[in-house]
């Protein structure tokens, strides 16, 4: 059985207020790559993705704004899944913390496309356009595939890293549809929206030179 | 006798190699408020003054490209001065850290719109539009003055924080002229600078409700 993932979108409201926590969160890991980055090269080019980032997270504040909410009351019913998430997903190490943002972002972005096809025709496929950018992920990839070719142990760290994360990123999908109340916890429903996800997932992994 | 700050200006390109560094170095601290910030409240009003601050980075990198050089190599001359900077105004909390911005970003966009009356008319007024730009500091305005309203005595441990900050910031600001070569170190052509500087500076403390 192929399950629509359309079925699962929650209310426009909903969505952009779970979106805008999300872009929130990743600014603010894309922000910590940039001050941790040990070389100004990579600060500079790592500075363009934040930007790229931070605009994100405001297109969607707008969005909200034009519908007459405010973006942090509409934020508020995600923020305290979002901060467990931080929490979890905590990395030791800028190589770490670029593979958080390249691997978190790249399962939660398609996540949120796919839930775009059940939002209403003024939403839905801008919300996909703003979420399809990848620009702010190029510079993570060139940074960690020149480390890895470099340094294969730290490859076998990140994979096994990047094994960790997917649980958890996962995890807070799921709990936006919860949260969102359409899926409850027994509805099994997302599994093969999960497959998917986890098939992307390694294909990106691949990019980088790792196995998932 | 007035010193004619245009006199101290060092050429175009070192200019603009030295505000790229500075910008890219305030969108950190700008970030890193962000970051640090325990509400959604305050990350969602200070994500938008990171913005700010990354296009202001931007602008001046484009700025740098259109001369037909690479960002990153104008701006190396200038990083070990800033690196130290940096470690010299670390903070110790979320309100440090935002009277660090406040504070430094304050006497050093001032600085830098001084020597712009030297540079040559393409490039002068463009960028003391950019730097004039206050927008990003007035979150950091209202969220430290409600803070210090309520608590006194983080009032009294600000005050003494901003005296420790102006000394190191005006250490950069000459390390910027002995850099560019437009200052020797036994210069004072550079005192009657700093005493405005440390005026304006005033006034901003006065708008938190500090003395400096």
């Amino acid at each position: 059985m192929k399950v629509n993932i359309a079925d699962l979108s929650p209310a426009p409201l909903t969505y952009l207020g779970q979106v805008a926590s999300l872009t929130l969160e990743q600014f603010q890991q894309f922000a910590a790559c940039v001050i941790m980055a040990p070389q100004l090269l990579d600060k500079e080019q790592l500075s363009a993705s934040a930007g790229v980032s931070v605009a994100k997270h405001h297109n969607v504040a707008a969005e909200i704004r034009a519908r007459g909410e405010d973006p942090v009351t509409i934020m508020v019913p995600f923020s305290a899944a979002v901060k467990n998430f931080h929490t979890a997903t905590k990395a030791h190490s800028w190589h770490e913390k670029l593979l958080t943002v390249y691997v978190t972002s790249g399962l939660l972005d398609e996540f949120f496309i796919g839930l775009a096809s059940g939002l209403p025709k003024d939403l839905g496929p801008q919300m996909v356009t703003l979420l399809e950018d990848k620009s702010g992920r190029e510079t993570i990839v060139q940074i960690l595939r020149a480390a890895i070719e470099k340094d294969p142990q730290l490859g076998s760290h990140l994979a096994l890293w990047g094994r960790r994360l997917v649980g958890d990123t996962l995890l807070l999908a799921r709990s936006a549809l919860l949260n969102a109340g359409t899926l409850t916890s027994d509805d099994e429903r997302i599994e093969p929206v999960f497959t998917d996800l986890i098939g992307s997932h390694t294909r990106r992994m691949h990019e980088l030179g790792l196995t998932a």
